[in-house]
C-alpha cells in the first residue's frame, strides 16, 4: 500500500489534526485535489498587500505597525468592519467588535467561554470539523441541530441536563456551510432563533463564506433577523457572529472578527489579552487598507471566478456520477457536498480515487460529531479551474463507477 | 480627582487587564512614563522589514505568503531557531519547535495544556502578571516558589493533594524577570531542577529577555542545564522554553517559539491548529528573514542602548531615592523592582506621582498572586532616554520624600 492509501484506510476514524496531515501529503504534482477547502493563490490582490505593507512600514507609521497594540483590536478595522455590518443589517460600533486571528480563533474563545465538561454544544451532523476540534478541548457533549425539523425544544433541555450540563449554544454556518454548501433559508433561521431564545442560549453564527454568494436571494445573516426583533438593539441580541478575511482577502495574515453585544466583546477581550494580547498590529493595519480600497470589487471578483468553478463541478457530476449519487447545489461558497448509496464508505473510495485515478477529496465522516456519514465526501471546487475539475469528477465517477 | 487618579487609587485591587487600560490612559504628553514594558519603537529594524515584506510579496513568494500554512510554524524560521537554540547550549531540531503569536500564547497553552482546577502552579511572588492572567483561565491554585530557600520539596506536593490537585508546573523566567530584573544563578537554576525532579512536575522557562544581557556572566537556559543532566536527551527533558522576537525585532508581528521533547510539541501543535490554525505566514517569513539578516547585530546594538538606559535609571535612583528605598541591579532586561519601606503603598504613591509630577510606573501589588507586594512598583527602562530617566527619577524621589 502506498502511504497514501495507508492514510486513507484510516481516514473513517481520523481527527481533524490528521485529516489535515493527509491532505499535506496530497499535496503531489499530477493529483488533481478537490480536497483542502482553501482559497486560489492566484485570486490574493497580492500587489495591494505588497504597496499597504509598504505604506505601513514607512517611517511615520512604522513605529505603531511594528509595536504592541490593544487587545481589541486596530480601531480603523473595527470601525471598517462596523460599516460591512451594516451593509450586511447589523447595526453595530467598534465596541461591539473584537478582532481575532481568523475566525477560528473566535470560535475556540467561545468553546472556552461558554463551554464547562458536560455542557452541550447544539451542531449540525456534519458541520465544520474545525469548530468541533476547538470545542473538543472544553470536554462539551454534543447534540444534532436538526434545522428544519420540528423536535420539542424541552427535548434538547432535558438532554443536556440528562447528561449532567446544559446548553449552551447553538453552532452553525447559515450560509454556504463547510462542508455542505448549503445555505439556512429565512424561516429556518427564525425557527432557529426561536429555539435559541426557549433554550436561553447563544447562537455562534459562523459566517466564513457568507460574502461569497454567487447566485439565489441573499438571506440577512442570523444576527440581522435577531436585531430586527430586539427594536435594533445590538446589545439585547444573542447571536455572536463570527466574520473572517480568510476567504476574501488573505488567510495567511489570519485576521477576523467577531461582533457581538459589548459584555460579550468585553470577556472576549480579556480573554484575547491573557491568550495571545493582540492580534499582529501591522496585519490589522495592512488589512484595513487593502479593505477599503478593494473589498467590494475584489469580491465580485472571485464570485464570479468561483461560480464558474461551481458551475463545472456541477456540470461534471451531472455528467459522470452513476445513478444512485446525490449532491448539494451551493448557491456560494467553496463545497459541494455528495452522498454516496449506503455501504459506501468515502474513505475507502478515497484510497481506490488515490491508487487508481490520483484524484482527491475529504470523507464526510470526520465532519460528523457522532462518526456517522460513512457514505458521504466533500468537494471543493475553489482551487481547481474548469478543466481540471471536468477532468477530476471524470476520473472520480470512474472510480466509482467500479465501486458501486 | 483626575481620571488617572481614579484609577491609581483603585490599582492595588486591579487585574492585569485593568492595569493595561490604565497605562493606555497615561500616553498623554508632558507624562514621564516607566510603566509599559515595551520597546523602543525607534529601535525596530523598519527597513529591514519592510525589504522582507516587499520580498515576501514578490510574484514568486505571494502565494505562499498569503495562503494557509502548517501549524507547527514554517520550517526555515523553526531552523533558525534551532540554530540559535544551540548558540545558548540547547540541541534540538525542528520537531522540537512550534512557532506561537508570541510568547504570550505559548504560556496560555501551556496552562491549558497542563491545568485542570484544583492544581497547583508554582509561581514567583511576584511574577510576570500576563502568566498570571492565562493560567488563571484555568482555575489552578498557586503555591510560592521561593528560589534558593530550602523548603523540602514534599511541602509543596503535600499542600497541592490537600487541595484536591498536583503541582503540574513550575512557572518561571530566569533572566532578568519581569517584573524584578533579577537573574538566576547557576545553583539556583540546578536547584530549581532537581525540585521538578523531586515533583515529576514540568518547568516552564519563560526567557522573554534573554537575549538582553548587558553585562555580568552569562548563565545557561534552565533547558540547557536540563538537557546536559540528562545526557544532552532532549527528548528526556522536562523543561519547556518559551521564547520571543517581541523584544528583539518586533513585537507587533507576535512571533514567538516553544522548544520542548517532541510529544509535548506534537500536543501544543495540535492545540494550535484547533484555536487559531497557525501562526500569520507572512510574519514567520518575514521574521526569519530579518532574523537571518541582522539579528545578532541587532541585539548587540539594543543591549548597548538599553544599557545606557538601565545605568542612568541606577544612578538616578541612587541620587534621588530617600533612605529606606532599596531596588534591584538588572543584569540586562527592561525593568528595575523598587521596595518602598513597609507601610508605603506603591498604588498611593503612584497616584500622587500621576497628579503632583506627571510620572507614572506600575504598583507592584499585580504581579503578587496572593495580592501581597503592596510596597512594591516597577520601573521600566527600556522606552525613554537617559535624560528623561534622570528628569523622572528625581520627579519620583521627590514624590516619595513628602510621602514618606
Amino acid at each position: 500500500m502506498t502511504l497514501a492509501a495507508q492514510y486513507a484506510t484510516r481516514i473513517g476514524r481520523m481527527k481533524a489534526s490528521e485529516i489535515r496531515e493527509l491532505l499535506k501529503l496530497l499535496d503531489q504534482p499530477g493529483l488533481l485535489s478537490f480536497a483542502g477547502g482553501i482559497p486560489d493563490p492566484a485570486l490574493f490582490p497580492a500587489q495591494a498587500f505588497a504597496d499597504a505593507f509598504q505604506a505601513a512600514l514607512s517611517p511615520e507609521h512604522q513605529a505603531q505597525s511594528l509595536q504592541y497594540s490593544v487587545s481589541e483590536g486596530y480601531l480603523p478595522l473595527r470601525q471598517w468592519i462596523a460599516a460591512h455590518m451594516a451593509k450586511i443589517g447589523v447595526q453595530c460600533g467598534p465596541e461591539n467588535i473584537l478582532i481575532t486571528s481568523g475566525s477560528q480563533q473566535a470560535i475556540d474563545y467561545l468553546g472556552k467561554l461558554f463551554l464547562s465538561p458536560k455542557d452541550t454544544a447544539l451542531v449540525g451532523w456534519p458541520t465544520y470539523l474545525g469548530a468541533l476540534a476547538a470545542f473538543n478541548a472544553y470536554e462539551p457533549r454534543y447534540d444534532r441541530l436538526r434545522s428544519g425539523e420540528n423536535q420539542p425544544p424541552e427535548r434538547y433541555a432535558q438532554a443536556a441536563e440528562a447528561a449532567g450540563g446544559r446548553v449552551k449554544f447553538a453552532y452553525l454556518s447559515p450560509d454556504f456551510a463547510n462542508p455542505t454548501g448549503v445555505t439556512m433559508t429565512h424561516a429556518e433561521r427564525l425557527q432557529m432563533l426561536d429555539l435559541a431564545e426557549t433554550l436561553d442560549t447563544a447562537v455562534i453564527e459562523d459566517a466564513a463564506y457568507q460574502d461569497l454568494r454567487f447566485d439565489g436571494e441573499p438571506v440577512p445573516p442570523m444576527l440581522a433577523l435577531e436585531q430586527d426583533r430586539k427594536g435594533g438593539d445590538i446589545e439585547a441580541c444573542r447571536t455572536i457572529y463570527c466574520g473572517t478575511f480568510s476567504k476574501t482577502l488573505s488567510p495567511g495574515l489570519r485576521v477576523g472578527w467577531v461582533v457581538a453585544a459589548s459584555p460579550i466583546i468585553q470577556q472576549l477581550v480579556l480573554m484575547k489579552q491573557a491568550s495571545d494580547l493582540h492580534s499582529p498590529t501591522i496585519n490589522q493595519i495592512v488589512t484595513y487598507q487593502v479593505a477599503e480600497q478593494l473589498f467590494d470589487t475584489h469580491v465580485a471578483e472571485l464570485r464570479s471566478v468561483y461560480m464558474r468553478r461551481r458551475d463545472a463541478m456541477l456540470a461534471a457530476l451531472k455528467e459522470h456520477m452513476p445513478a444512485g449519487v446525490t449532491w448539494t447545489k451551493p448557491e456560494g461558497g467553496m463545497f459541494i457536498w455528495v452522498t454516496l448509496p449506503e455501504g459506501i464508505s468515502g474513505a475507502q473510495l478515497l484510497e481506490r480515487a488515490l491508487e487508481q485515478e490520483k484524484v482527491a477529496f475529504v470523507p464526510g465522516q470526520a465532519f460528523h460529531a457522532d462518526g456517522s456519514g460513512e457514505n458521504t465526501l466533500r468537494l471543493s471546487f475553489s482551487n481547481s479551474n474548469e478543466p481540471a475539475i471536468a477532468e477530476g469528477i471524470a476520473r472520480l465517477g470512474h472510480v466509482l463507477k467500479t465501486a458501486m
